[in-house]
């Protein structure tokens, strides 16, 4: 039922310092420039010797080294200033300022849903990080390292009600809570910082796995001991009952069998980062609806990892025809009809939500005798009614 | 000799927000969370007053919406608290510190080549932003928006000392030059925060295009007037002669014809963006050979602009034997030899540089009776000694 989202990378135990081995005695020298120095690698490890908060361990090796670099607090951080990130939420919930940078946006300047699941995703890790329970992977605690245990994303559901432009800066606050009894929910919100104005939502669910095994596992005590502190019992996306997304076969409208993982699409863990997913399932969509369509929301059903040899196939079907639905839209946009009870609920702004179209996503492994899922997807649309030129 | 890096966007003159159009009256009401409030679009567009360095039009109105959310500076500003800029070098350089996002790396945990790209291009934004020059373009500032003026970029010099680790934190430094009559050089250092050792050097050149003609342009007094206050003689890579990229032809060892661009690979200006141009150059080089080698210098020469609608082709041509080198490599590392004269010279650092392997690229557009070149390439690889898994 699950795919790894993200998973730590357990380092071997050699001596290198990024990438290239080292003997503990090369002296590095060079050219001046106005704020160069002349450093040994002994001075470089000592760097991190003046914060209490940072790992005490500084024998020079390859941990020592990259723990200076990365400077993965060991204790509950209130503030970081390099991350501008923040505790909130009386002390369990986390606050990220963030600017949106000029390659986060697409060619309508405004950011791509992919640059936001990225957001999230640091924001995540940002979150375990200033907990001080941060081990040296990708999002894993002390005690699931020593349970050899990784987090997997089972579901992930996203709505945005508006984009975020270049240069506009922006709150997201992230946090966890109880998934039935060996899950855990994250939750975001990313809102305008200049007027608060809620830009976008989202939540998701993980679970356990053993990273040898690869079988989910139950939360030992110890886990939940670290993690159930910081709990909040709150939800950025109201759902009584989540939606089913059905399994697509080979008489999907539109299918794309001419995926293969690029070196680009992997992440630290080897595996086909999911981000790249979503990309993969809004390809499949023809060039003419994402042209003149917005995504509102997306949801997301792992089903199992993706690693760099598969061969991926991309399904997608539309809910109904796209030739009907374009026309009542038009309609409807034309007399600006606002239906008072889309104006509250989800979180979506009114008139942005007169209607929506539908789409059903599914992305698989292409095997000899049979297809293994990947995962299934939902994402609901609304047309663009900005002008800009479509240019190329 | 050039092709569109960036351009200005030309917005039109009709009245929308996000991509959805506004009549100035309609309320905005957002689910209750600890923050949300009620707002109407006259109190968004009222939200940017209380600064005296944003711009002063807060007519409720397509641009005045934009400008509100992302807060242009109209003046020079010295200190930029949420993109952690800083004007430096006597009020002309500027300084950014960033931390390596998860995003940012790849399998190896080091920030890919195509984030350090992506981070010379927002730094280099940033700092036009700061010094108040800039319009509501891509980088152009008013005096060339006045001559329908873009800039557009016709070399880009990259040379990688180390590859910052996911996490780590960054000091980047870019700043102005001139490059002959009509020309401008920009440069970039980047540090760690931490031991403030030399990552990575990078330099450019710039000429200004008219956006209407596509036509090159001499720089125009106003203009010249605008930008030459802000140069320094100072080069982050010392470069006597610069190295003729040979033109490559249909005899080139690794071709691969298969690229289409990607709605994903278009930015604000709807063309394809020149960091993709590296992604599809590296994509041609074998897996086996980017698997235990690490880029640590590329060249590149811009010559035309690459559409939506273009199939590319990318040529790429090791500069000798692989299998030689690698042997030859091998035994070198072994011994670590460091030659005494290369722990000089360019930035490098002597004992990653013991053995190079170079690679000549070019991209070009298929056309029906001939092709044309995007952009021609040299990249310089050295061997990785790193002993991390290659799993997939």
């Amino acid at each position: 039922m699950t795919a790894a989202f993200s998973c730590p990378i357990f380092l071997p135990s050699t001596f290198s310092y990024n990438g290239n081995r080292y003997h503990g005695r090369i002296k590095i020298k060079i050219n001046a420039t106005s704020s160069t120095k002349v450093k040994t690698l002994n001075e470089i490890a000592g760097a991190g010797k003046g914060s209490s908060s940072l790992a005490t361990s500084t024998e020079i090796g390859h941990l020592s080294q990259e723990q200076i670099r990365q400077r993965i607090p060991t204790k509950k951080q209130l503030v970081d200033p390099y991350r501008q990130g923040l505790i909130i939420e009386r002390g369990v919930g986390y606050r990220q300022t963030v600017v949106v940078r000029s390659y986060e946006v697409g060619p309508y300047k405004t950011a791509t849903l992919e640059s936001l699941l990225n957001l999230f995703q640091e924001t995540a890790l940002n979150h375990v990080w200033m907990s001080g329970l941060l081990s040296n992977g990708f999002g894993a605690t002390h005690g699931m390292v020593r349970n050899n245990l990784i987090w997997v994303v089972s579901r992930m559901q996203v709505q945005v009600d508006h984009y975020p432009i270049w240069g506009e800066v922006l709150e997201i606050d992230t946090w966890v809570g109880a998934s039935g009894k060996n899950g855990m929910r994250r939750d975001w919100l990313i809102r305008s910082q200049a007027t608060g104005i809620t830009y976008a939502r989202a939540t998701s669910t993980w679970v356990m796995m053993n990273e040898k095994t690869r079988r989910l596992s139950k939360m030992p005590e110890e886990v939940r001991d670290e993690i159930s502190p910081w709990f909040i019992d709150k939800r950025a996306i109201n759902e009584d009952v989540p939606e089913k997304i059905v399994k697509l076969d080979d008489n999907a409208r539109y299918v794309n069998s001419d995926l293969k993982p690029k070196r680009s699409d992997l992440d630290m863990n080897h595996h086909v980062n999911n981000v790249k997913y979503v990309r993969w399932m809004l390809e499949t969509i023809p060039d003419k609806f994402l042209g003149s369509h917005q995504l509102s929301g997306i949801v997301l059903e792992y089903r199992r990892e993706c690693g760099s040899s598969d061969r991926v196939q991309s399904l997608c079907q539309p809910d109904e025809d796209e030739t009907l639905t374009n026309g009542v839209e038009q309609s409807l946009h034309k007399n600006m009809i606002l239906t008072p009870g889309l104006m509250e609920g989800n979180g979506y702004l009114g008139p942005l939500d007169v209607k929506s179209y539908g789409y059903t996503h599914l992305l698989q492994i292409k095997g000899d005798s049979k297809n293994e899922e990947i995962v299934r997807g939902r994402t609901r649309w609304r047309k663009k009614l900005s002008t800009l030129p479509n240019s190329s």
